[in-house]
């Protein structure tokens, strides 16, 4: 079989069902529809009750879609779903309900296709989801990590470079006009060009205010060096901070990608004072599945804020092979990258996830008073002791730092 | 009914199955034994691997059961599970392989019995359920938080104090022996009494040799202002810093009941160099459920270390009827503790939990070298950053602190 027949066969339709890593079950969308279609409904319940949570002592509501929107996504093939969260009705503050929408979706033409073919083909993807999230009345919109391009940094190869643009480029252009159409805040993770700064790469999220203006960007703070993830090839730790962005609809961060593994970024976009932190992300089943539904949830709870999960779905197989540093053959693709965006709330529920396989839009309403009112509740931030830590951390950078350890002082003593 | 009538039957025997909160299910034991009885083998395993994760790309392995351990957790009626964590063979270490045990146990006599009793009945509980650790061969055991006693602290009265003992009182008297006996380290929260410090209560974990002497003493760093955990009126934050304690068989460390909810406290403990962390609990099903196999697990995977929590078991009844603070009738008893005690290892995976309702006995060997291998697969210590943290950490403290915040400039601009 000639390479490009292969990749123009992994790259293609998203809505192929696929077998799972062990060969075990095939394609089913997620873990929360394979419960619900192998459990009865009662006990299904209870088993949403504990990986779910509960929201105001209730399950998760679903939010009835249109039929309009129905027949988008069956046309165009993706997952939509829709929750509200529940908070509690407050005596002096009106409630802040704002809708927000994840966004995750594969690449379209094989990665041999002229680069430029293959951004704007994503483009064209994008535009009906991005639409029926703007007719469904989302308020702040994300996109996944580098999502204009395949994320091609397992191959080392620094061509692909040539797919970094500007804040200000093309990219950040297509969803301007949606920002400004739909009144709606949108952020856009890319693969950035710093041309002010000798050319420099960095793994950027823009925020796009909702009159279509660049509020800010956000520069990853945490690059991996694991697996395939080959990013330390490509851009440095970003310079930008822990920005939390006040829009139009609540204040907001974002933690990209890898960031997600480090508690002390995630509490930094709380410090600052994020109501949502999004983690636009691409990161594959066999390396990190059983995270992922795990570490952003315990940084709404920690945090007291929502979090957005996004990860990208498909599979991207590249031109020339490569190794993976684990002794294993030459291969060409990256791996399942799984999908399976949700929500996680400060109080500790979460929606179900959408599909490890399809291209989706999931929305949530949430009242960003729910924050607050977690934090009054929990009291994590005052109870949080944090001279401790900045004490503890302050001695832990330097070369010379001593544990405290305690040693059993019997420790070489033989058993009697 | 007479109060004392009321107290007998809902602090008896734990074997008797109860409703859960919402009426719908009753009794069942776990949320993974619900699976299993509900689920296909062929659904249940793919569940399993998305729920708990993979050891070494692998299901985690049961350890099987010797008969007289078998007989003896049916003779006294606790649930007895033992697991396995995979680790690779390393060239250059030999493995260190620990077997570890968490017990987990309702009270015993109803709480108006005389305070000596409910405290020695607790022992001869335990008695049995820890000879069974020790025949079984485990290395290091650790008990609930407050174990010696009903946790009393909801009720606000402050004669429970009574409980409160020196560290080397009579409940570290009665597990010095074990420790002992079966060359196995014991860890032993319980209530402390500071008579050197003016009669001060803590709420304190102290560390057993396998020779029976003390190594040392942890004192809860974060205590909960939360729901019916009114431990502030009764002790207050603890003053040992983040000990990790090296003996014969790893360098573990204690992280108390509500500490879980403050990744600082996970992360200053791995700082320390921890290999193992416990997590000795109390608490309730409304409160707490859903996030509890959240915390712990993240805190292993963000600090690559093995976590074992614990929680108590049943409803525990006091004379007096207490509120809330919810606005709800006053009630006597503090819900229903879920049992649920578990492993998490740094690699992502953790074991199922312990029954929801009964005493029980977890075991799990695992071989420590899993820690440093996963520090050196994902490189969360090296990409952590902590001098953007101890930086933000040190300005977070003063009064004066200015949150990183951009405003979007259009911000009162009305829509178009």
């Amino acid at each position: 079989m000639e390479r490009s027949e292969e990749i123009g066969k992994e790259n293609g339709d998203s809505e192929q069902k696929q077998s799972v890593t062990d060969g075990s079950i095939c394609g089913y969308e997620s873990l929360d529809r394979l419960l619900s279609a192998n459990l009865q409904p009662q006990v299904c319940q209870e088993v949403s009750r504990l990986l779910l949570g509960l929201s105001c002592g209730q399950p998760l509501q679903s939010i009835a879609i249109p039929e309009s929107a129905k027949s988008l996504s069956s046309e165009h093939d993706f997952d939509l779903q829709a929750f509200s969260f529940c908070a509690d009705k407050e005596l002096l503050r009106e409630s802040r309900m704002v809708r927000v929408g994840l966004i995750q979706n594969s690449i379209v033409l094989p990665t041999t296709a002229p680069f430029l073919d293959q951004k704007r083909a994503i483009f064209q993807k994008l535009k009906p989801i991005i639409d029926t999230a703007g007719a469904l009345g989302v308020n702040i919109l994300c996109l996944q990590e580098a999502w204009m391009m395949p994320f091609a940094f397992c191959t080392r190869e620094k061509r692909w470079c040539e797919f970094a643009e500007p804040v200000d480029g093309e990219s950040t252009q297509f969803l301007q006009e949606f920002a400004r159409k739909y009144n709606m805040v949108v952020i856009s993770p890319i693969l950035e060009r710093d041309v002010n700064h000798g050319e420099t790469i960095w793994n950027t999220a823009i925020i796009i205010g909702n009159h279509g203006n660049i509020i800010g960007k956000h520069r990853k703070n945490h690059i991996p060096r694991v697996g395939d993830f080959n990013e330390s090839t490509y851009y440095m730790e970003g310079n930008t901070g822990h920005p939390v962005f006040e829009t139009a609809y609540g204040k907001i961060a974002v933690n990209i990608c890898y960031g997600r593994h480090h508690p002390l970024n995630w509490l930094a976009f709380g410090l600052n004072g994020a109501e949502i932190v999004f983690n636009p992300s691409a990161t594959v089943g066999e390396l990190s599945e059983p995270m992922w539904p795990i570490e952003a949830r315990n940084a709404a709870i920690a945090n007291s804020y929502f979090v957005g999960s996004i990860n990208r779905v498909g599979t991207e197989t590249f031109p020339n092979p490569f190794t993976s540093g684990d002794g294993k053959p030459q291969h060409s693709d990256f791996g399942h990258f799984y999908g399976s965006s949700h929500f996680s709330a400060p109080d500790a529920s979460c929606t179900p996830s959408l599909s490890r396989y399809k291209d989706g839009l999931l929305l949530s309403d949430m009242d960003l008073n729910l924050c607050r009112q977690l934090k009054d509740k929990w009291g994590f931030r005052m109870t949080a002791r944090y001279e401790l830590y900045a004490d503890l951390l302050a001695r832990y950078l330097k070369p010379d730092f001593e544990p405290q350890v305690i040693s059993d002082p019997l420790l070489h003593k033989k058993s009697s």
